[in-house]
């Protein structure tokens, strides 16, 4: 793709004082748009070391409010926190609310180009990282995001003539014109060559790229403004045609519809269950086991997640609290998952959780989790159809890149049936120190039993994938419960070890 | 203080299998009742390697609601980011949200522990450390945060044994005995002597120590469940008597109260101006001038925070637009401040600004600041009357925080008259793309004028300091107060530099 850009283009400086003021308003005028329709809108710049970012950027930037855009500067290599994580956690923290700009200067590609040239990704997980980019973006833009991709270009012999300049300038080396852009120079094949791959395997129509010739700046920055108005403008087109058009008709929203034919939860054997002896003999060892694995992990850098989904009163607190009680605090976290508060709901779904995967060597236990999208939001309506039903995938998409990473994902849904639910809910009612666990909530849901059920089987049958199976946890019988949850972790931590 | 303390204490199986599920039932419906009342609270742990932290901090939360608190494992050393700001930056935000309770492993006081004993900070550091410490600690529970910390004590003697046994033990060498944990254990003179001169500066009625006796893990586990059940119950009386007074007289609200008698705004001389000729001539050197300090504080690793307050209409916008004209977008961050959000407004007023407060090397511009809340929050009476008037000695105290930490702190009032403020309103108005600057707000605030001038004249006397003075920007002319600030700037850095 790059050798066929024509890098001599170039804006003459009359042509461009006529237009820019314009092109400026234009684009200040459009944020404001955008806020009012709450788009959020990535604005991404890769491209040769020396082609001008930061000055782009900066012209980029100054038209616009302050108050609804953040500039990311992502050159810098990986924290430590970042490095015990996927790849794409960093920047899933730096995706704009709904309504506001994030714009970056260098990006999640660094996996793809600096990684790949210095070879600290091997290729297999290169292939894997195309993938999660992808994945990444299409969610993102399947949200609402605009996804605005530059990359700006220049020559060898440009980039050369450039370095050389601003090393001379006292102010541009600022810039840090160090002994890597002149070894990024020298490697200028190479990275042409992950260039090359990079736009091939990234170039999508949810998320196009953009090639900037960026010999001269003028031209450039015209390109760069024009885009990314076209962009805002279309987006904001669609944006009001659809709320135009919701207006007339609402969609409507069945959650039996995608019902799948068998049900995986009416084959469940609840009889199961341990005696308080039975249990007494068991549960210490394997307490003790846990705690033993979590100093292995620790030491081998491994991550767990370990989610929780069941029914209200399944016994999932309790459950977790006997997992974790010989465990090091220092070594586990537990994230119950209550509704999004304003700054959740202001961003894609999965944000709060990506934002919540522990890192490498710790253990994440989630009381409820992402899965809400497909029951809770799906049940009660609190997002659309084609939203929960796109989830499935992107459920998987996200869980596919812990594994990738070295997570082990154990999934538990705590069953019970609707009598064992009954009581426990009244014995809940009568015993003073429990009443705070039993709310109204509880018992509307509990009258949502047959949506829920539909809602639930579903889940199990499409997101239980062979990286992230999940376990149904026979759970009329606490003892029974604690004691195959704590085992199936054992299991599955001691296959990673 | 140590040398008194009796080590010998017990709780006997017995006696401990007794009260112990009654304590546990009584922390968690204390932190429901705190939850309800919004009350923040703190529970800090320091102490002897081998104390055991570790499991009693887990005893500790085992009985809580996991939606309700977050561990803070700060035993490792400063990250990267933590190291480019005030020590406390990493600790102003892991303060819990009303209602939550943050507990911390170790803690703020590393300052004056391991960086004392390592020699890592400088005694004047050390001096002003405790100070830090206190007026964090103070700031905190003046905002309604209950703080308790808690020393776990263990002799030279128990100390040497317990890291013993936990070399031997496999999964307790999980704690990572290391040479660091023994080379401590051959400083236990040096660390009594930090740990006596930490209780000593920094036990303080608001937020006082509880030595913990932590030979027998029964004893100490008891004597932590009943500080914390005892600091609970105390700050939910007091919390729920204050409503009780709250509703029977309400605080009146006067902000003319605390005028002070001469006004500072009333001397400015605002018939300064340039013509357009002279800020051309002036402006662009200023510019360049500017990007230069910016790329020498970067090489010299100074921070910067550089901080508007002003009339509406004082043109805070377009000044900031021509200060960052020529700037390279990777050293300054815009901060425009709106209206805190839901999170925000969960913490302490200043939580959000120590949150971006720029790193060591880069420049923070805040539009609008901290001082809303002498300003806004007290002439509209969005926070009560001894809150604003206590906040003068919270910000002074903020801001020599930032300057001993390096920051040079400019502080801008753009000043214009009632008649200049007029005029632009309505210029904002007949101009169409400069309406969406004009909102209801801008013409209800004009009419409190006369209540803002108080403030601002007593924020004026109050907060100008030796270390952050303010400069009164005479903005009439914007072409005058554009050259101004940068001129300010540039004379406050070059000092520096």
């Amino acid at each position: 793709m790059l050798e066929k850009i024509d890098l001599s283009k170039e804006t003459a400086k009359e042509e461009y004082k006529k237009i820019i003021t314009e092109l400026e308003l234009r684009v200040g005028a459009l944020q404001r748009d955008a806020k009012e329709l709450k788009i959020p809108v990535c604005i991404v710049f890769e491209g040769w070391d020396g082609a001008g970012k930061g000055t782009l950027i900066n012209k980029l930037i100054l038209p616009l409010d302050p108050r609804g855009f953040k500039v990311y500067l992502t050159h810098t290599a990986q924290s430590e926190e970042e490095i015990m994580r996927p790849f794409l956690w960093r920047y899933w923290n730096k995706t704009p609310e709904r309504g506001r700009i994030s714009v970056f200067d260098r990006s999640w590609y660094r996996r793809v180009l600096e990684d790949r040239v210095n070879k600290s990704v091997k290729q297999n997980q290169l292939e894997q990282a195309y993938n999660e980019i992808n994945h990444f973006e299409r969610q993102l833009t399947d949200d609402g995001n605009v996804i605005i991709k530059f990359f700006l270009h220049i020559s060898r012999k440009k980039q050369g003539k450039r370095l050389k300049e601003m090393s001379k300038d006292k102010v541009m080396s600022w810039r840090i014109i160090t002994e890597k852009e002149w070894k990024h120079h020298k490697q200028y094949d190479k990275y042409f060559d992950a260039y090359e791959k990079m736009l091939e395997n990234t170039d999508t129509d949810y998320a196009p790229w953009t090639i900037v010739e960026a010999h001269d700046r003028r031209f450039a920055e015209i390109k760069i403004f024009k885009t990314v108005i076209e962009a805002l403008e279309k987006k904001i087109a669609e944006v009001k045609n659809a709320q135009k058009n919701n207006n007339k008709k609402k969609e409507v929203v069945s959650s039996k519809a995608a019902a799948v034919g068998t049900s995986t939860l009416d084959k469940v054997d609840l009889s199961k269950k341990y005696s308080h002896d039975e249990y007494q003999k068991k549960i210490g060892a394997l307490q003790e086991k846990m705690r033993e694995i979590e100093f292995k992990m620790y030491k081998k850098r491994a991550p767990l997640v370990v989610m929780y989904e069941g029914w209200d009163g399944a016994g999932k607190g309790g459950n977790i609290k006997r997992l974790v009680q010989l465990m090091d605090p220092r070594g586990y976290e537990v994230h119950p998952v209550a509704a999004p508060n304003d700054i959740e709901r202001a961003h894609h779904y999965l944000w709060r959780f990506w934002r919540d995967i522990p890192k490498a060597g710790h253990i994440g236990i989630f009381d409820r989790s992402w899965y809400g999208r497909v029951l809770v939001e799906r049940v009660e309506g609190f997002c659309k159809e084609h939203e929960w039903k796109r989830a499935f995938k992107e459920i998987n998409e996200f869980e596919e890149q812990l594994v990738n990473f070295g997570v082990v994902v154990v999934k538990f849904w705590m069953h019970i049936n609707k009598e064992e639910q009954m009581r426990r809910f009244k014995e809940r009612q009568e015993i003073s120190y429990k009443q705070w666990k039993i709310t109204d909530e509880d018992w509307r849901n509990r009258e949502k039993w047959d949506a829920y059920k539909v809602a639930v089987d579903e889940m199990l049958f499409r997101t239980s994938t062979t990286y992230a199976p999940w376990t149904i946890v026979e759970a009329n019988s606490k003892y029974y419960a604690r004691i195959k949850v704590l085992k199936t972790i054992i299991k599955a931590m001691e296959e990673k070890l």
